[in-house]
């Protein structure tokens, strides 16, 4: 595995300005790439320049939308490592997707051993500003050439990394969620339990409502019902109520978070207990109604921790935790950022540091 | 609109035999492009040589499926002319799909005149024989490159042209079908109104498994209850039971499908209703049971009428009309590729010649 082809870049990109940095506008020199065919299996794994794809226009992903792709990032550490946050279950993750879709899986080992080396390489555009970091995007897609609606016979998988500025340039603040209850983004039996595109393609129409109104994100609710909590924008989320915190359970249409696992663990390393069930949207608004809703908060690789200050649900608005942060919140945020930073014990063994 | 920027191929392709074309498989010398960007909407029409595209790595399209297609043909016709078959319904639901997926809307008249000058330059490339067509491809995808879940702020439209054979090279004959109550296309609220790459990405699982099992086709029941039928693969279906002709309503998770129309309005124009209504698999089954099942079959662009011989739901099979083509799917496929190729009167308009 030490032998992963590597084509250098001839001339190497000037690096953007450390704050002006976005989400995923930027990205590095290099790229991981990896061809599958029905023969090759996946076959000649390599770095090589970043630069465009070239695809005939009957490739598959162009129409019937065989493609997975995985969210994950690279931290400089306090003592100058850098480190991978969980990669497994990414790439566990990913399988899953593929599965779902249909796409051949893949040998975690081989691509995290060229994930590994591509950050290497990349190590410079790691940005070291507090909570920056060089967020990684594996993604796979149907390339063959065909109009027929099954599964392909070739697949491209690539990663792409790009440097990412603060979630929370002015620190972490809640943001407000407008329930949605005519579109629906996933549904038991769909693929919602998938990292696949259409899963988001579905969704931005919401989002975009929401948006135009004022909202930062939808929260959306099941398919079937339209009653119970599923997932806000692209984040599992929790509640505490009563002084039990709470998160949907994972029903078939909920992306299984890393961060949502690793809030969990956390929660219970601590001894404080995390119950995974249905929530209606309506027992949550009857809590906030009796004052018991104490926090809430969505949780993703993007944001780490997101609170909730504000939640809209047809006519009625709540305010929680009085719009602020709450402190299971903060606490979550500041554990796992230190976590991923260095600055804290791995009591979990999260870090999968690149020496 | 007469000024299409036209850039030739330098040297043409050979054609493919006519006897071996399948679906999809071949591309013609041309393909049809138009471009969007926020400042300059859709704009720079153009017919070019078919080849590849070239994307940025994180091209939205790659990531969050904002896609949508649409799917129709360019026919002989008997009197040596060559006509689209209600090419003005395509354009309308592309239009629909796009609203759905938040894609900026494309001029329905500038567009099909493209598409008449591209089948125009390519027809030479419209097959023959019998019941064969040259299948027309329009397609738009997120072109702007950046990782962010929102509508794009660029996109690309293209029109790939394939010359198709006949669906039933031995003459038309039933398929069978395999109800699936695991897997789900489509929801209400969902995208399944709307031709998006997602919505088949989601269906080939089940269709890999039935095929598997030796059924050709997976019939999909609704979302929320798996109870209700939609769909036929990707066509729209229709049953006959006790003299009636049945198909499912429009709800919003069923694609309204252009050879559903066009059955509708000509058993109407021949003075035979149709009702559109829900239809429980248990009602298919029962009437099957009963002996009252007279009739199935599937609608869609690709093979215009599908018989469906035999079907297979939980541990029950049921055979349909003997697992003979049925009186009236002989009659609606006889009608309507007769008015495809010009050798039936075209009393209700729906042929666009192009001269
Ligand atoms: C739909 C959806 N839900 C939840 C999450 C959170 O998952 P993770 O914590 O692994 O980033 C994501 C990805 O970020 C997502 O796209
Ligand atoms: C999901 C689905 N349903 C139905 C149809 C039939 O539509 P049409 O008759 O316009 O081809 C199609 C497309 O062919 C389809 O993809």
């Amino acid at each position: 595995m030490n032998n992963i082809k590597v084509v250098k870049a001839e001339q190497l990109k000037s690096k953007p300005d450390a704050n002006s940095l976005g989400f995923g506008k930027y990205f590095t020199d290099h790229m991981l790439v990896m061809d599958y065919s029905a023969d090759q299996q996946w076959h000649d794994l390599r770095i090589v320049p970043y630069g465009p794809i070239s695809l005939d226009p009957s490739a598959m992903v162009f129409h019937y939308g065989q493609e997975v792709f995985e969210g994950m990032k690279a931290y400089k550490t306090a003592d100058g490592n850098i480190s991978l946050f969980r990669p497994d279950m990414n790439l566990k993750r990913l399988n899953a997707s593929c599965e779902r879709i249909s796409i051949p899986q893949v040998d975690p080992e081989v691509l995290l051993e060229g994930i590994v080396q591509l950050v290497n390489l990349e190590r410079e555009w790691i940005p070291e500003g507090e909570e920056s970091s060089l967020y990684i995007r594996p993604f796979i897609i149907a390339t063959e050439a065909c109009l027929g609606v099954r599964a392909a016979k070739e697949y491209k998988l690539l990663v792409i990394l790009s440097p990412v500025g603060s979630y929370y340039p002015e620190g972490i603040h809640p943001v407000s969620i407008y329930v949605e209850d005519q579109y629906v983004r996933a549904v038991r039996g769909g693929t919602g339990m998938a990292k696949t595109s259409g899963n988001y393609a579905s969704g931005i129409k919401a989002q975009e409502a929401a948006k135009q109104d004022g909202y930062s994100q939808v929260l959306w609710l099941d398919g079937v019902e339209k009653k119970y909590i599923e997932e806000v924008g692209s984040m599992n989320v929790f509640f505490k109520i009563g002084g039990e915190i709470i998160t949907p359970a994972l029903t078939g249409s909920i992306l299984a978070g890393i961060t949502r696992d690793s809030v969990i663990a956390l929660l219970a390393s601590w001894g404080i207990p995390v119950v995974e069930r249905q929530i209606s949207v309506e027992e949550l608004f009857e809590a906030a109604r009796q004052g018991v809703l104490e926090e809430a908060f969505g949780t993703g690789t993007a944001a780490v921790i997101s609170p909730i200050g504000t939640m809209k649900w047809e006519n009625e608005q709540i305010s929680i935790a009085g719009g602020q942060t709450g402190e299971w919140s903060k606490k979550l945020y500041d554990s796992i950022t230190g976590i991923q930073k260095g600055e804290r014990d791995d009591h979990l063994g999260w870090r999968h540091t690149i020496s």
